[in-house]
């Protein structure tokens, strides 16, 4: 029999499915991959149904009309500019296969999120990590100089998260100056995933479209914002004029998005703004995550308060993700996950808030039997 | 500024994205781009609108295990076998992202779906076509002897379409086997583009799978097959044991399909095959293809009758897609854009009767009067 290609079979499952899987199978609370316990809400659930039986065929590849001015509408850019994809993942993958290619080096910090490293090795490129520094009193913070000196020749791109799963980091303005400065000095582009945009729990994050309109595509999730995370709406915001080659590459990987969702987040986007959606789930979420973690606080873990994100960091120097998804029946993701290049912190964890408060309160029971020493009964 | 890739700066709008928005421009009748005039079935829709609230979240990359047993169930597979991709144009991405690569070549037909070509070249390898004959008397059929000639040692598979979308023509099982031979021969993959497995007017077409197992990835569709072409959902049957390879890229480019239509899907499946679905299908279309081929040789075109899919073909001397759609007020596909390495025969065009019998009748009616001369007014 002929062979897959390397590329093929050097690919895994991703860890948050993986995690997700033991988790089902070993009955665990799923505290890992990041989707919300709750249900999307009522307003789009209902615009969904009516849409079902109504928008069914292709849409074009850059996405519904409606939907593209919903989105430029609640980002202040033009809808002509938006290109909808399906997910988040799929408008990273499409700027990785328009940005960059074979000689070329895409940025990126460590800790990286999962789909970065692969998508960068599937178009072609190499990816170069810079990784954060975990200071155990400052927290999660970038060194810009180090960003500065991994720039090379061959550098086409800087690709950030903010809000940053899964550290939390929501970089300031002064920041991402300091970065904007750096991309125009050596010409690069600017990837600005930005799905968490309206999941901060402080001031409201600075988009880098906003500090260099001419460069940055933002990418933009309404499973993230909509509490739908398997409805595989997303979209990017290009630099103007841009969006008609995106939607070309896109075009190529799922042609165009499910139709009658975009149709009901099309519908709902002005809807979550008018009535105060967003806001309501912040204050949710600062509840679940002071919960989980003055709860793992207790548990003699390390927590480092995130300032965005519906994930909180931890160290914890007994915990490992692979034995406490089997024995102790909580499943988190294991820090090394966002490592490729650099070495994780030990004992670090990414730990799930978007989750239920009983599951919460059930999982730290969980973990706190396990932390008392069993007694073996022969 | 800095530039977009050549990939992303060659990406142009597809023919069939480009005819709907002339058709919707110009007020025309659309015979072009294949999606259905009628709604989904309603034992689609319901399960739909159930699934909508209920399962909302990302599901694994390979797709939801009750849909990947519904599909493998209908195609004679086990369910292990089978991937979930976001419509079957993800689905033969992935494929070209895991079976060839740089230095690689892909063999295909001409004429060429339009996604076949940008596909190989995103995954760096290249297309090579051979040309069906278009003989006026026997209508298409494939030179076996122009297939064998175009196999090089660089050649890694065969990607094959039967019922064939634009020609109409489902290869016979002799047709097939004599393919299989040749790529057992040259230890090719074999890559079957089966999206109108239910859409045929004589015999079940054969499926390379059964012919070859152990080295054909099946490519279907959910949306050709239940009139929703706009949900994403389509499939990869696999050769035993490489779906977790499959599924491992799969998730880089999209990470799962919409959950809830999925599970629509999954639900639906059986019904359909139960119900006589298809083969109610089968009957109607078969009526509106008579209509509209009748009414086409009426006007003086040569048409092709096509053995599946839900697209004639059609030579007519004097039309042209472009001023059809301006000028007549119909939208049609020219032949030019199923051709790339080869010359289409000349007034080639595709015209879809997966549309409306009023809408077939008003294309007919608007045709016959763009064919009578006017007069002009001074």
């Amino acid at each position: 029999m002929p062979q897959l290609l390397p590329r093929a079979l050097a690919s895994q499952e991703s860890v948050f499915a993986r995690m997700s899987r033991l988790a089902a199978q070993h009955g665990a609370v799923n505290l890992g991959q990041g989707f919300p316990a709750d249900a999307p809400p009522a307003f789009l659930l209902d615009t969904a149904r009516r849409a079902v039986g109504t928008a069914d065929q292709y849409s074009p590849p850059a996405g519904l009309p409606a939907l593209r001015d919903a989105v430029g509408a609640d980002l202040g850019v033009d809808g002509a500019d938006v290109v909808i994809t399906s997910g988040a993942t799929e408008a990273l993958n499409v700027l990785a296969l328009s940005l960059y290619g074979p000689g070329d080096e895409v940025l990126m910090l460590e800790p990286v999120f999962d789909v970065y490293l692969p998508q960068a090795r599937l178009a072609g490129a190499d990816a170069v990590t810079v990784p954060m520094t975990l200071d155990p009193e400052r927290g999660w913070f970038l060194d810009p100089g180090a960003l500065r000196v991994a720039v090379t020749p061959r550098t086409r791109a800087l690709l950030l998260n903010s809000p940053y799963n899964p550290t939390g980091t929501v970089f300031s303005a002064a920041e991402l100056t300091e970065i904007v400065a750096l991309a125009r000095e050596h010409d690069l582009w600017i990837i600005s995933d930005e799905v968490y945009d309206e999941l901060y729990f402080g001031d409201a994050p600075t988009s880098l479209r906003t500090l260099a309109p001419e460069r940055t595509f933002t990418v933009g999730s309404a499973g993230k914002r909509l509490e739908a995370t398997g409805w595989r709406v997303g979209w990017i915001a290009c630099p103007p004029g841009l969006s008609g080659m995106v939607a070309g590459i896109r075009q190529q990987g799922s042609f165009c998005s499910p139709t009658p969702l975009q149709a009901a987040v099309a519908a709902a986007l002005p809807v979550a703004r008018a009535e105060g959606f967003y806001a309501g789930l912040r204050t949710e979420y600062a509840a679940r995550m002071e919960l989980l973690a003055g709860g793992l606080r207790d548990l003699g873990a390390t927590v480092y308060t995130p300032r965005g994100t519906y994930f909180l960091t931890a160290l914890h120097p007994q915990w490992r993700a692979e034995t406490l998804v089997a024995e102790a029946g909580v499943a988190v993701i294991p820090g090394e996950a966002f490592y490729a290049q650099h070495a994780a912190p030990a004992g670090l964890l990414r730990v799930a808030f978007c989750k239920s408060r009983d599951d919460i309160g059930r999982a730290l029971g969980r973990l706190a039997r396990a932390a008392t020493p069993k007694v073996n009964v022969p």
